[in-house]
């Protein structure tokens, strides 16, 4: 037995007792008659105490020669220490040490392991290992943990069967480029790793498995975003004999649940809004709801006044933002030039101030009275107080504009707490969305998405137009999660791909076997999936997943703690019937 | 809502009452004037009833039409059935139909989907996903996960951590072929698929984590033997500030929890036998304790006899099988020619039989008296009624032949009980191996496994006798667990690295990431891995692993059900910068 207790758990009534601690050592006051260390480990910090008095010449040359991370296992009394540490779990002790083994020597680290630590991301994505000993990291590892126990226990208690789904399986031409793993028994055939189980839940449905999840793995070989990885974790769920509503109650209850048991919150029944009403209120599909500043329409009231900039445009789209009418020129000018920036494209931005006082000040005076200017704040719920913001331009492109500047504000006015959690059902995705290069209409979700009954008939005369059954669950302006309910009949299938332009070939070449399987009797089913990393770094406040992750990539892919990707020799290449073409 | 009720529910307290139940059409009795047909989903079975006298014309003709296979929702009443079937849960009622709903016709399917069905294993491989509708199939898989549960239930209850490893990682030229994947954006690389989490569950113990597991797939490019998958399930483990005695407890904990909560068997404390005793008395490092049948040496009271087959001998070894008394001549030659197949590769065998009459007669009385016959017996522990074989020759091989044979006969006597579950622990594994081939020592497990300190002074003189703080679980005469106490303390690194011939450069090229991590501080540390796949099969008492993975590959490590691996298109081999050789 190394230890009797972790560094964690001895507090006053130990007192008297003796010990045996192992850990790290994470901070030394040598005072030369006396010591203290502050041993380390997953559950605490311990504050140890060497003493010219009690302890024997031996043990305090040992103990002077420790330095930070050394590893050590001690022996000793807990005593009441002197002065107590309210803020430590076990600041109210000491251990006086009888007998000190040093178990590993430590060269110096690359950086402090401390909460806040002076080692840059790069150092400490290299020596992750380390990064790891510190709270801020290994504290959200084990939340990690403590979730995935959560959705497991509520789905098996559900009746969900979690199966696993095999890593090694066929490249599909569809969606983003997938991983490939070269076969050394089958010359000069490939595996590829999943994008998601989708094909295989699917199958399990026609397995008659009724309720199937999964937190799984799965790959994406893009070209990386921020806070994208190429390999990245799913709650991969799916459900037969359902429509959407028994999906989303499943899903609610298991958000409602993780809320609950991880963060200790109620939260009533979601909210629910369409695309379209999302898209309109919001110009965004996974809006924030956690602080108002929905968009007003606001052509009725800005056009045809003489300002030609807003007169031109089809749409004159305005929000209040709370308590900035006491925004300075200067700050407003920092916000105009924001919405002009090439990211976000804006011409420009109209202003007028709701003052506390009741009158109303803005950028285009000359075009509008007070009395316009309060047909606005009528508009957008302004407030005395209140800063009103505009912008005109194509309706598509403006709201999209104006969403990217109510979330710069957001971020800006401390509105997004990170200790709030506002979850939204965004329901009613188009069925198809328009490639321009293409020149053609494609599944928005997968060929499978099933199209609302009602907006059948439209797949002929307006495609755009027609709704699938396929649900986002939006948490603080993230999508967490994303389904739809699948097509489960041959004839609205063959609709389908009749409609995207795949021949029966076609069709049968990418989809064969799910659609083989199809014909032996497929339940309706439907289902969702959860991006699992996203999910935590949510729950645990954070906008990075990246700390959520224990061994991340970085933005090239590489993983530098172990120098992953790298070459191969000659001889492996060889066996797997393969040459390098550079 | 598709249904009120599964199909698996329904019993006579809800006789009266209305329901409506979906699921697939099992079987149909059509006697004209009345239907029945079973409806079936994961839940289990219930008798529909259609009736010429209680319903609509229209009805009976739709439930005329049915086939196996379809997809059907009914509504009706839940009636007292008539003859009643006591073995099946819902046996005690039928539900009289009122409304019949077609939700998905199916072809025929191309095996019947019953507990027996008439599929032979390939066509099954083929429509995994019809197969998977059989209870025998649907119910491992469902178990699966049972015990997955319990698993991460009891360790996560431990204070076990699940972190998720990486598995796009690098290449090591060690151990088995890796699975590789080519990089798009790092190129001319590749990445690795784990073969197990092995150095990151170390870096995470250096890393602080203190206890860590992980249910996690692993990847082992080998030539395919029966019962082995390219891709398998391992629980991962590993603590920090332990020693083997801590480990065993903590593992025998889970594997005992594991047969209460599945099996509803208190196990008591696991026996424990060292390899050098399992190899002498099972001729097997994984020996099968349910029946005894050890070894016995016979030198002593067999050579010197006369008998110069024996007397040549290293060794001469013989078993007692219970009750094989009465085998015929016929019997016995058949398992003479058993151990004479180029498989065992055995010269011959030598019986005596101890007759229940207490009489003793063998195959060689011509050299042994009834007296000589008896000292066997008294050694191998054969009882009257019981038959002796003994084997004769070097003495490693024989036991091994010898090991052979007991399994053999432990398996046609049915003596290997499935519902019947002895673990045992094997320990003290040698540190090292010798290697014909390269003319040196090995590691047997990895270089990182700790040897015996009493034994370190043995690697100068004695490099085969070094023992290795190395420990397997053995479940029923297989390996379901092993691992090892690691090295953490640079000084052994270093001499195992020395003995095994590796330059400080070869061991900083394979190891180096994890030999650097080791300079700040590791702790001292050790884990298990258990065969997921292995395990689950086991305590479902079955032999194969197949039918515990949902989509499992076949021995060319083919799926067939979505025919991969498979052909890339030209363009996505040029995006990965690679060319066929073949």
């Amino acid at each position: 037995m190394y230890r009797s207790h972790t560094c964690g758990e001895l507090n006053a009534s130990h007192i008297g007792k003796k010990v045996t601690l192992a850990g790290w050592v994470q901070k030394i006051r040598n005072k030369g008659f006396m010591i203290w260390v502050d041993v380390r480990d997953r559950y605490g910090v311990t504050q140890l105490i060497f003493d010219e008095e009690r302890s024997a010449r031996e043990l305090m040359e040992k103990a002077g020669n420790l330095a930070r991370e050394f590893v050590i296992q001690i022996e000793g009394e807990v005593i009441e220490r002197e002065s107590k540490n309210p803020n430590m779990p076990t600041g109210d002790i000491e251990v006086l040490v009888q007998e000190l083994q040093i178990l590993n020597p430590s060269i110096t680290p690359p950086f402090t392991i401390e909460d806040a630590t002076d080692g840059g991301e790069d150092l400490r994505m290299k020596f992750r290992y380390l990064d790891i000993r510190r709270n801020p990291v290994k504290n959200k590892l084990v939340f990690r943990h403590k979730v995935a126990m959560q959705v497991r226990n509520y789905l098996s208690q559900k009746g969900f069967i979690e199966v696993e789904t095999p890593y090694l399986i066929k490249s599909t031409p569809e969606g983003a480029r997938d991983f490939v793993v070269p076969s050394r028994m089958n010359e000069g055939q490939f595996y590829a790793l999943p994008q998601s189980p989708q094909t295989f839940k699917q199958l399990l449905m026609v397995g008659g498995m009724d309720k199937y999840f999964q937190i799984v793995k799965c790959f994406r070989d893009e070209d990386l975003r921020a806070d994208r990885q190429p390999e990245f974790t799913q709650i991969d769920c799916e459900m037969a004999f359902v429509e959407q509503e028994d999906i989303l109650n499943i899903f609610e209850g298991l958000t409602r649940h993780l809320l609950k048991e991880i963060k200790g919150m109620e939260v009533e029944k979601f909210p629910r809004m369409t695309y379209a009403e999302a898209m309109q209120k919001y110009g965004n599909d996974k809006p924030d709801i956690r602080f108002g500043m929905e968009f007003a329409d606001l052509n009725e009231v800005a056009q045809n006044k003489g300002f030609r900039v807003f007169d031109e445009q089809e749409l004159v789209v305005g929000i209040a933002v709370p308590g900035a009418a006491s925004f300075t020129r200067k700050e407003i000018d920092k916000l105009i030039e924001w919405v002009k920036r090439p990211q976000i494209g804006a011409n420009g931005l109209v202003w007028a101030k709701y003052n506390e006082d009741g009158t109303l000040k803005s950028s285009v005076d000359k075009f509008y009275s007070e009395e316009n200017l309060k047909e606005w704040a009528d508009k957008t719920g302004a407030k005395a107080g209140d800063l009103i913001l505009v912008m005109a331009g194509d309706a598509e492109k403006t709201r999209t504009q104006l969403s990217a500047l109510r979330m710069y504000l957001g971020n800006e006015l401390g509105l997004r707490k990170a200790d709030e959690f506002a979850p939204l059902w965004v329901l009613d995705f188009p069925l198809l969305e328009w490639d321009e290069e293409t020149k053609r209409y494609h599944a928005m979700h997968h060929p499978f998405t099933s199209p609302k009954k009602e907006d059948i008939p439209l797949l002929e005369t307006n495609p755009g137009e027609v709704r699938a059954n396929a649900y986002d669950l939006v948490l603080n302006g993230n999508e967490i999660g994303g389904g739809s309910i699948r097509i489960h009949d041959k004839e609205t299938q063959s609709k389908m791909f009749d409609f995207l332009g795949f021949t029966h070939e076609e069709a049968k070449e990418q989809f064969g076997f799910l659609m083989d399987a199809f014909q032996y009797g497929a339940p309706p089913h439907g289902g969702i999936a959860f991006g699992f990393d996203r999910l935590v770094a949510i729950l645990g406040g954070q906008e990075s997943i990246r700390d959520f992750i224990a061994f991340p990539k970085n933005n090239a892919g590489r993983d530098v703690m172990i120098d992953a990707p790298a070459k191969l020799d000659e001889q492996q290449l060889d066996e797997l019937h393969l040459k390098l073409k550079l």
